[in-house]
Parts: structure tokens; C-alpha cells; sequence
């Protein structure tokens, strides 16, 4: 019985089989126009074992928007060092952000665009991805504020400046993206790079011929 | 025959009173959950009226982003006078974007969140309305940075940079918009401080201290 017990593949391998045929499916043909026969034929199951394993389209779907969600916010965070100054956190957290959005550009076209698109579950589903990256770059804005603020004695960011820049940021970062994966412009260091002189140095500086540097 | 002929309106007067209705509806309630008889009970109007004028749910909804997204560019290049220094026209620009989502929350919702929410024929609708500014803030970005370039003999910005920058500044607009909106946490002319801040001065000024200032 070695034979069969060969072809028999842990649940979990087939599953991620499963999902990485329907993140492909529905980046690039849409949530509409994608069909269980094409995901299952291009995972190399039966369409049956996929619904067996995953329900219905819908629950696929939002298995997709989960499972991408949660690569995209686990790329950012590891790349983010605590310990190093502000700017450099920065700079790791979008470097990661646009090379995970630039290497997945199916799983960012199922957040950025399909999620939104095709009804409110899906997008409440990446409404609250969103909301933990809103969180999160929420702190490191005002974790620098506060220690550049210690450092003259005069802190002068409230907390609702830094809540509306965390959501300026945010906005910038979705733009770029989905503007870089669909023209193909630039590159996810170019991206990147504009974003954080855009973000760090402003436009001001930025017209004076000021760049930000990483040292 | 005078009574009469005063109850009835022009066409034009009719059709915007059912495209407010329409618009707050949609705006309020959901594109899904919105009804025909609700906007056509809000306009004062017969529901055979409203279809008769716009012919489905589908044409009328369309023609609410088209009005809201026309009224928003509108708002914004009519603030922006070419002749004044880049810093001023963003500011303008910035402002009169708040200042009309603000005023205009439900229209606001139907083209940050309705229009993308319920297909693709209904994203594409704002999605060329997005276009729209993205070109026009890249427009501006272009000439202050030729200007700019001019004034130091060193024109370092490129076009890729400049486009890169114009998706950027549209991105932290609309998320910042619609957090405003949404959580009621700042008002317009604090949004609009803020993204100038933001775009103008950098978070690193602004982490020292400085502020963009209209002087």
C-alpha cells in the first residue's frame, strides 16, 4: 500500500494547494469570473474534495482574504525592528510592505480590489486587516512622536494627528501599491523609496532637492 | 389653470430633487439596502416618477456617482488658482477636498464606499473619476517641481517620482476623508492641516517641531 499512502498528501498541504490555485483565480479573473471547476483543475483536485474541504466560493473567498491579510500584516511586522530610530522603522516597514504586495501581486489584487469590490462581508473582512495596520503603524508614528518629543521637551503631536497621519500613511501605501502592481512603473524599492521621502522628507524638502537617506 | 401649472417643475428641478433623495439613501442606507420607494418617498415623488426619470435602480445609482464625483472635482480645481506658489495651491486644493467631503458625507459614501463595494461596472465609475485627480494633482506636483528644478538649475524630480507622488497624495486624501467621516474625529480644515503637514513638511520635520504655516 506504499503507493497509495504516497499520493496521500496531509490535509493541510492539500489546502494550501487549494488556496494558492483560488488566490491565483481570483487576483487575476475577478471574484465573479472565476469558477470552482477552474480552481480545482488548476490545484489538481476534484472539484468535490474542494468543496469538501472549503464549503462553498464564498467561504474559499474569504479563506483567501484571511490567509492574505495575514502574510501581508506578518511581512511588515517582522521586518520593523523596535529598538531602531524611527525613520529606519519606517523605512523596513515599507521596504516590506511593497516587496510582499510586488512578489504577491494576485493576493494584493484579492485585498486591494476583489475584497472591496464584490459585496460588504468581503469588505469588512479587509476593513479589519486594515484596521491592524492602521494600529500598528499608529504606534510607530507615535512611539518616534513621543521620544522626539522627550528629546526637545516640548510634545506636540496629539493623539489626533497621529491617528490621522497612521491614516494618511496607510492611504499613500494602498495607492502606491495597487498603482505599482497594475502599471508595473516601478519597482517595490522605487515604490518604497517615493514613499518614504514622500512620507519622511514632505514635498517641500523634496522640491529643495532634499532626498532621505538611510545613511 | 394657474394652480396646476405651478405644481409643476422642469424637468431639472425634478431630477436633482430625486437625485439628493437618491444620494442620501444610498449614502445612509447601503446601495443593497436602499430602496425605490424610499428615495421616491424622500423625493415626494411617485416611484413610477423615478423610474420613468431614471429607469432602474442600476442608472440611477450610476448617475449619483457620476454627480457626486463631478461636484468633488468641481469643488477642488475650482480652489486651486494656478498662479499661486505649489505650497498655496495644495493647501487650497486640500482644503476645498475636506471641506466638500465634509459637507457632503453622503456623497462622499457613495463614491469611497458604495460605488467600490457593489461591482465592478459601479468601481469603474469612480475609478475614472480618481483618474481624473490623479491627474490633476500631478499636474500640480509636475509644475512645482519644474519650478522648483528651475529656480536651483537641477531638476531632480523625475515623471516616474512625480506620478508616484500624485497616487501617493491621493491615497492619504481619501483615507484620511474617510476616517474623518467615519469616526467624526477631526473636522475638515484639521484633516486638510494635517495631510499638508504630512505632504508638505514630512513626519521627520514634523517629529522636530515644525509646521507648515500659510504665513
Amino acid at each position: 500500500m506504499k503507493g497509495v499512502k504516497s499520493k496521500r498528501m496531509p490535509r493541510a498541504v492539500r489546502e494550501r494547494q487549494m488556496m494558492d490555485a483560488a488566490v491565483q483565480t481570483f487576483g487575476q479573473r475577478g471574484y465573479r469570473a472565476a469558477s470552482m471547476d477552474e480552481i480545482a483543475e488548476l490545484a489538481g483536485v476534484s472539484k468535490p474534495l474542494v468543496y469538501l474541504y472549503l464549503n462553498s466560493k464564498e467561504e474559499l473567498f474569504t479563506a483567501c482574504i484571511r490567509r492574505e491579510a495575514a502574510a501581508l500584516i506578518a511581512a511588515v511586522e517582522a521586518a520593523v525592528e523596535p529598538g531602531l530610530p524611527a525613520d529606519r522603522q519606517l523605512w523596513a516597514g515599507l521596504a516590506a510592505f511593497f516587496t510582499h504586495t510586488a512578489e504577491h501581486p494576485d493576493g494584493w489584487a484579492v485585498l486591494h480590489q476583489q475584497a472591496r469590490t464584490h459585496g460588504e462581508p468581503f469588505a469588512l473582512e479587509v476593513a479589519a486587516m486594515r484596521d491592524e495596520i492602521v494600529t500598528f503603524v499608529t504606534g510607530l508614528i507615535a512611539t518616534a512622536a513621543r521620544e522626539a518629543g522627550a528629546a526637545r521637551q516640548d510634545p506636540e503631536l496629539a493623539d489626533r494627528d497621529v491617528a490621522g497621519l497612521a491614516q494618511a500613511l496607510v492611504g499613500a501605501a494602498e495607492s502606491l501599491a495597487g498603482w505599482m502592481n497594475q502599471t508595473g512603473a516601478v519597482s517595490a524599492k522605487e515604490a518604497a523609496a517615493t514613499l518614504m521621502n514622500f512620507a519622511w522628507m514632505g514635498l517641500g524638502e523634496l522640491m529643495k532637492g532634499e532626498r532621505w537617506s538611510s545613511r
